[in-house]
């Protein structure tokens, strides 16, 4: 009777809000952040997430996205157009995620923790203004994407040196058949930082040459999943003087409950003297009670630091 | 015949915009503001609100409220979630409206004058970010709620001390038959301030110990409305120095035709030598030429000072 | 086929999205930006627009307007409200387009080429807060539009010295048969500036008396167009030095296909001491390729200075 509601619901939104042309959804999320002793702020609450997201697509060919926070300024996260001449190809404009991390690429909403890798967040590249070209090989199994961008997250939303970063990424999908799915894929992003940036990727007084590799696989099976990925950096200073910073985090989880995942996660990342390091073991359980809403028990080990720097995290988040 | 136009705009407005699931409402008011002898400021136009929100609750048990403003940054104002167990019972998790002061609950499209009252301003507490639980007894005649906030307002969106503020309401509906309704509560608020707080009440150099209260009601009876609140403090520094700020509000209001309301308020605020103190008359006019639409006209004469420090406010409001 | 395919999906987000009573429509634009010597920043990317905007009207008498973009703070861009007594006239308050120029009073979606002109960006002014009167002839061939403002934009949403900026514009339509139509105004603008404002026409350290005028016409014919605009002004300042920047542009376009239009403009700007002058010859493409997605080309010739700091822009936009 329930499930009937559920169900009933779930088309009645669909067929209002989500339609080719124009798509609307929301994420919210309440965030509770306990460490009995604090590496940075205080015990408390937050409100992690609050964004919508309006896409559409005309003609099957002129497509847009325009996604904003509302807890940060400016709001934008996502404003693009694109292009697809043909089915498997689209050319992209505006500012979105640029096509480097397997995690940044994640939707908020999905990530299986809390919180970001801290490789990631450190050495990821972010949101850019940029422009893109993305397709499929015919036969679905092949993605290739590149793209030129600023250089500087979406920041002061222009360039700020007389560089741009230049990014590809190949993602291969072996296993696609269902519940079963396999995917695994490697980015490379290079750029000259002519100014050091607050945004971006390692967001320190680096100036130099900066090139970034990624390779990442995703698999699902059955209630298994396994997901890990490596980021590596070779960083040159114009007084030639050179950084390895690098990280990487593998994560393992269990449906336990038709609705309740556990994970398990190794995070690790490497400063290499541009910025501190950091290790943590995470433990998180992933509770689903209706396909719009989901709660996030997480707790972070930090195993290069005593256990009262450990801290839980409580995310309650609905979203469609 | 308009009538009917009206009706049925009004119909296709809910069925549009307004779903359990899904329910889109805006608020934008512009207002004049002349004073002869400013106390601050200058003569001029406003855009006083500019605002939507997204609200709505799926299975009838997960919840979801996103309302922003355009014309402050960050824009958001509420951002949360909640989980309803059983009809009469509530848990809420985001930043929101604290179950504090009467008026401050009262949504800004239908608060009676154009600005609350100043001892809401200088002591109610706020939007803050925290979790609340909120219930009624299975008669519907009592209503308690309880939350935990970080106490520094939206603000940072973080908690800026190693306290919280821990918050109680009691309301009572002694009638609600149609017409007439009556509503009394009472709310308690507690706090340890460790960091002085631009945000929040008493935005002042206080730090220390604090403890509010408030009393309140709200008659309707026909044409008639009763609505009265009183806000008492008991702030204590480490150095064990006492402010007791305090004040209220008394208004009287009578529909003198179907569509107009004349209003009258008596308001005074007692600073304690920590903020300076007020009391003033205001008259108002509220004039409802649609259920979309809300004209008010506020008179506000000082009684502290002279007469030249009156401020006249004219308000058009558009909500849905 | 497909243009059956597109005028299905035309009226589907008709009937969806743009009601009397409710509104929705967005506008995005991707740009890149390239200069072989660049007077200022960086060649490179950005997103230039991202916003959305609703509107509405209830009994076709009380209406309202919200628009808000997602890549500046404030968000706001229009918050106003507006009473229609009779079909041709207008009442409206809040923030919106001051109505002065001819170029800046045309939509973010419609303007011929990728930026405003020098002459509108420097002397126009722009949105403010304040309340007008419009209304239309009962032949309505002539428009008539009054306004009262705060006089520095929406800025900080409030009068910033004790002066208002009055003004007034005049509209005729000449000619409105079909593809055929041709409109000229002329606009005056006066305000006492007592203190300099970073926001508004001529954002410098000007005070004093201020007086604005501009004319303009816009003529289509067949697959031509002429449109062009002449600003002067008379700036006095206390000390009785006066200053009249002034400027003007004149565009011609042409209709090379059913879909693209070639655009050329002379753009002209002097500042009198005030600001720098500027000169250019801009040459344009627009291309349509479906009813919700243009893109344009710009070549920006400055005349005044060397080839090499020639800007092309290339900018793609959907809008709906």
């Amino acid at each position: 009777q329930q499930k009937k509601q559920q169900n009933s619901e779930y088309k009645q939104l669909q067929e209002k809000l989500k339609t080719d042309t124009f798509s609307f959804g929301l994420l919210i999320q309440g965030l509770a952040d306990i460490q009995p002793e604090r590496s940075a702020g205080h015990n408390g609450f937050k409100a992690s997430k609050g964004r919508f997201k309006i896409s559409g697509i005309f003609d099957g060919r002129f497509g847009y996205n325009l996604q904003a926070t509302m807890l940060k300024t400016p709001s934008v996260l996502d404003a693009n157009v694109y292009y697809k001449p043909t089915a498997n190809l689209s050319i992209k404009g505006g500012v979105f995620k640029s096509p480097f991390t397997h995690e940044y690429n994640t939707g908020a909403g999905s990530i299986l923790f809390v919180n970001r890798s801290a490789v990631v967040n450190q050495l990821g590249t972010k949101r850019q203004v940029g422009v893109q070209i993305d397709g499929f090989t015919p036969n679905g199994l092949l993605r290739y994407t590149a793209g030129v961008f600023n250089g500087s997250n979406y920041g002061n939303n222009k360039n700020d040196d007389d560089y741009l970063q230049y990014m590809g990424r190949l993602e291969g999908y072996l296993n696609n058949n269902g519940k079963n799915r396999a995917k695994v894929g490697v980015s490379v992003a290079v750029e000259q930082k002519d100014v050091p940036s607050a945004y971006g990727n390692i967001p320190s007084t680096f100036e130099g040459d900066q090139k970034l590799m990624t390779s990442y696989f995703s698999i699902t099976q059955g209630k298994i999943l396994l997901d890990g990925e490596f980021i590596y950096s070779w960083l040159e200073s114009p007084a030639a003087q050179n950084y390895n910073p690098y990280g990487y985090y593998a994560t393992v989880g269990y449906y336990v409950a038709p609705k309740g995942r556990l994970l398990l996660r190794w995070d690790s990342f490497t400063g290499d003297n541009l910025t501190g390091d950091s290790e943590s073991l995470i433990a998180g359980f992933n509770y689903y009670p209706s396909s719009f809403a989901k709660v996030k028990l997480n707790y972070i080990l930090p195993t290069d630091q005593s256990v009262e720097y450990s801290t839980f995290l409580v995310a309650m988040q609905i979203s469609f």
